[in-house]
This record gives structure tokens, sequence and C-alpha cells, in this order.
């Protein structure tokens, strides 16, 4: 007979669990692992609540299962390391994102590019090495493997540090991936969530002009007293949109939902990037004549 | 009174245009203007069938306008140039594509980038200057600006030629802009025809690796044995297709009906492209986890 989940691990764990799509988290009585010689343990002291979470635990990408503790923005402290580890000692602040494993055999593996590796196990929602399935950050605490754990500094604040876990890395990554942190040069952020206000602050740190798009001309005052963006565009006024034509090197469009994609594309200059990293439930459509001129669409995740 | 087709230049011009979308071409008077101190005037010799015109005369992309004479991959023979003329002399063979007119104004055209203005003109189905239609290759004769007419080399058959002013400079531009041309690459081409067949042949120039992909295997042959193709993969071979996960730089598709990308974007290695140059009637849908470990899709016209 299978074991429970309380007995599946020799640790006790506990956390607030999805049963189902209705987007309500319960109680829930879990194990995890022994620390493995390579392994951290971290007590959770901070978790962030990412989109994806939401369209996970409501199995709006049709691979949810259930019970599920979501969660992929952890910060905390270590409260047990193994005896190959490195890097960490009891006591530090560490944090993890959406990944605690891969294949270890791929060429990325093995050159220290996990974070590419085609079988990356994330931190919830699938199963690990073990055949168990993996837990998120709605809990007490999380075994993960060194690699895929980070020492979150001293300097920042942890409770307003973990959104960098996922939204931060989300929208630094292409910002450099595709030379959008050059000084001097123009980016558009749409949506003004989780991941578009970081790229805002991250972008005004590179020394870049930034516009935020949004369809809510109510979030004008937030992007540009609060996070320091230079100016806003109204996407529904077609007037605004129009005498934008042209005008940025790249846009990182962050929306969550399912929206259009020409009126974006219509801004850039040629050769400029439009940034996909949002990932809605239902698919975006790639205009006809996307790029007459030879401006670029690209899509895909940061890390 | 508007002046009639056959009129409003002083030029008679006869050529083949399509009256409706039915996709019937019938004989067509029409005239065009006086060679101008910067045109070229073109005896046209041969003319390349491009699948957009097929699209532009079946009205599948809705902006179509009658009567058309269709047709932008024109060769042929210099019959008269405007005293401001310089590169081109009565008798040279010359061709000319997609393009006849620019805004003269942005950046890009005082660049001489025209063929990145945003208000570019196209051979046919399209406002000139003037304010008239322009008409294209399916005709007797064409005049355009220098700008827009390249000499077309002695080396080269002219019949044959033809597909290289739309189809070959819109593989051969995404191949060099993405540095798909250098040798050791392994480059995937999707569809084998007008421009798929062109990507191979370019390609297989520059020393890169192909692997045509197809929906039909009866293709192999022409791919492998006639072109070149130094790999052949059929799309609906699930098994083929899953052997070959992660294994290209990049892939050109060049489809123009509508049709899965993940399946190829399966095929990409880490960083590899998806670039896109078919304008399929209906739009693509992008994958919602498109390139959850870094690969990329790129979608734009070549020029």
């Amino acid at each position: 007979m299978a074991k429970s989940l309380q007995e599946e691990h020799p640790q006790k764990a506990f956390g607030w669990a999805a049963r189902d799509s209705a987007g309500i988290l319960s109680p829930f009585n879990f194990s995890r692992r022994n620390t493995g010689p390579k392994d951290v343990s971290i007590k959770i002291m901070y978790c962030g609540v990412c989109h994806s979470d939401i369209h996970f635990v409501r199995n709006e990408w049709g691979f949810s299962e259930y019970p599920m503790v979501p969660g992929h923005e952890i910060i905390g402290i270590v409260t047990e390391v193994g005896s190959e580890v490195k890097k960490m000692t009891v006591g530090d602040k560490a944090a993890i994102g959406c990944m605690v494993g891969g294949c270890d055999k791929c060429d990325d593996c093995t050159k220290g590019l996990k974070s590419y590796c085609r079988d990356t196990i994330l931190t919830y929602n699938y199963i690990y090495h073990d055949g168990t399935r993996t837990y998120g950050d709605n809990s007490d605490w999380i075994v993960a493997e060194e690699h895929y754990v980070v020492k979150f500094p001293d300097t920042l604040p942890m409770d307003s540090g973990t959104p960098l876990l996922c939204a931060g890395i989300t929208v630094y990554s292409p910002l450099k991936y595709y030379g959008l942190n050059e000084p001097g040069k123009h980016l558009g952020v749409v949506g003004l969530g989780g991941l578009g206000h970081l790229a805002v602050k991250f972008a005004k740190a590179f020394g870049v002009k930034v516009t935020v798009i949004s369809t809510s001309p109510s979030k004008e005052k937030e992007a540009i007293e609060s996070l320091g963006a230079d100016a806003f565009l109204v996407s529904r006024d077609l007037g605004q949109m129009k005498a934008a034509t042209g005008t940025f090197d790249g846009i990182i469009d962050t929306v969550s939902v399912q929206h259009p994609l020409q009126p974006f594309l219509d801004l850039l200059k040629n050769h400029g990037k439009l940034v996909m990293v949002g990932a809605p439930e239902k698919p975006l459509e790639l205009p006809i004549f996307p790029l007459l001129v030879g401006r670029k669409l690209v899509a895909g995740s940061a890390t």
C-alpha cells in the first residue's frame, strides 16, 4: 500500500494546498525528504504570489494535479546543510525560485546551465527525481539541492525581495539578453503588475528611458511617481499610440491574458524587440503581417 | 471626370489582371507614367509567381483592390533611363522586387534603408506617390525609381532567376541576420516550395547542415537528390520528431497556411531561432509555454 503524503518522506511539513481548481487553499499536512549531502534546508520566512501560481491553482494550463502547494518565490533562513554543501551555512538568508532540479545528464546540466535543461523540475506540481511530487513555498520549510538555492543579500528586505525570485529574473534576463539595458535605449513596459513594476525599476537603474503602456489611465500616477517611469501611454488611446509609432527599441509585454500584439509591434523601431513574458491561459495570435519592415517579436522565458 | 486606367498616364501598357477574388487573370489594358529623371523603364522578360500573389489575387489578406495586375519578381531589359540615373543603361539586364517606393522623408529613407520605410509602396495593389495604383509584373513593361531597380548579373539565367527577387531575399536575409549562415550550423527548412527550395540552396552554399522538414515523405527525393539537403524529417512522424528534439540551431518556416509552431520550437537547441517567413491567411497561434527553456521565436519579413 502506498504511503500517505504525511509519511512518504521522513520529515513532517505543513502548508496550504489547493485541492481542486476552485482557487481556495486550505491547511495541508505532508512530508519532505531528509537533507541529503548536496541539499540545503530552509525555514521559509516569506513567499511571493506569482500569476503563474494562480494559473496553476486554477488549472488554467491544463496540467495541474492536486493536492498542490503553490509558490516559487521563496526567501528564508538556512536550517541545515548537507556534507557536500559549499556556499551556504546554517543561519544564512537564502532564496529559491521556480526550479529545484534538472536531468543532471544533458549538456546544459553538465555545463552548469541547469535552468536550460529540458527536463527541469519545477518547484511544485512536478515530479522529483525520487518519483514524489514537488510542493512549493506556501509551507513552513523546504529542502532543495544547493545548485537551486541562492544566497539572499543582507542589504535587501526579505519580505519585499521575494518577487525577485521569479518576476525579477523574468524581466531582468531579457533586458540583458536583448541589449535593452543600455543607457539611452527606450523601453516600453506593458502591464504594471508583478513583472511590470520590476521591469520599470530595473530599466531605470540601467539608465534606460521607460514608458509604461497600460489600458488603465489610473496607473499613470503609480508608474511615474512611485516607480519613476519617464512616460505613460494609454494603449486604448489610438491617438497616443499612433503618435508613438516607431519610437521604442524594445517592449517587454508582461500581460498574462490574451491580447492583440500588433499595436505593440507598431510601436517598435526597426529591429526593435517585443519580448513576451506573460503566459496567458489561451494562445496569443501571431499577426499575419507581423513585421513588414523588420521589427522582431521574441517570445520566451527569461531564465 | 476621372480618366480611364488606359489614359491616366501617357504610356500604354498591357497586362493580365484579376477583376475579383475568383483567382482568374484576364487581358487588361492600362497605362504607366513617362520615365522620369530618376526612373528606369524595363521591358519585362520573365516574372515569378509568389504565394503572396495568390493571397493578393484571392483577397485572402482582406485589402485587395481590383483590377489588380499581380507580380513582384521581375526580370527584364532596360529600355529607357532618366537623366539622373547613374547605375543603369539601356540594354542592361535589370530586376525589381516587391517595392517601388517609400516616403523619402523618414530616417530610413534618408539613410538609404528604404526597404524599412513604414510607408513603403508595394509593386502592386498599392497607391503610388501620384495617387494612382501600382501594377505588377504580369505586364509588358514597368517603370520604377532607380533605387528599386537592381542590375541582374549576366552569369545567371533570367528565367529561373526571378524567384530571387522575393523568395530569395526573404530567406537569404534572415539566414544572415540570425547567424544561420555559419558553416557547421544545423538549419531546418520547413516547406519545400518557392522559399524553401531557395533556403536549402543558400544554406548549402554557406556550408550549413540542412534538414528539410515536411509533412510529405514524397518530397524527400527532391530535397536530398535535387537540392542537396543533408537530411529529411517527416513532421507527421512523431518518433522522428522526438528523436530530433533540441538538435537545430535555427529553423526557417516557409509555410503559408495556418499550422502549429510548438513542434518546431521543440526541435531547437537553446537560444535557437524559429524564423517565420510565411504569411498565412489566418493568424498563427503563439504557444502558451512557447519556450520554457530559452528557445526563441522570431517573426518578420526578411528585407
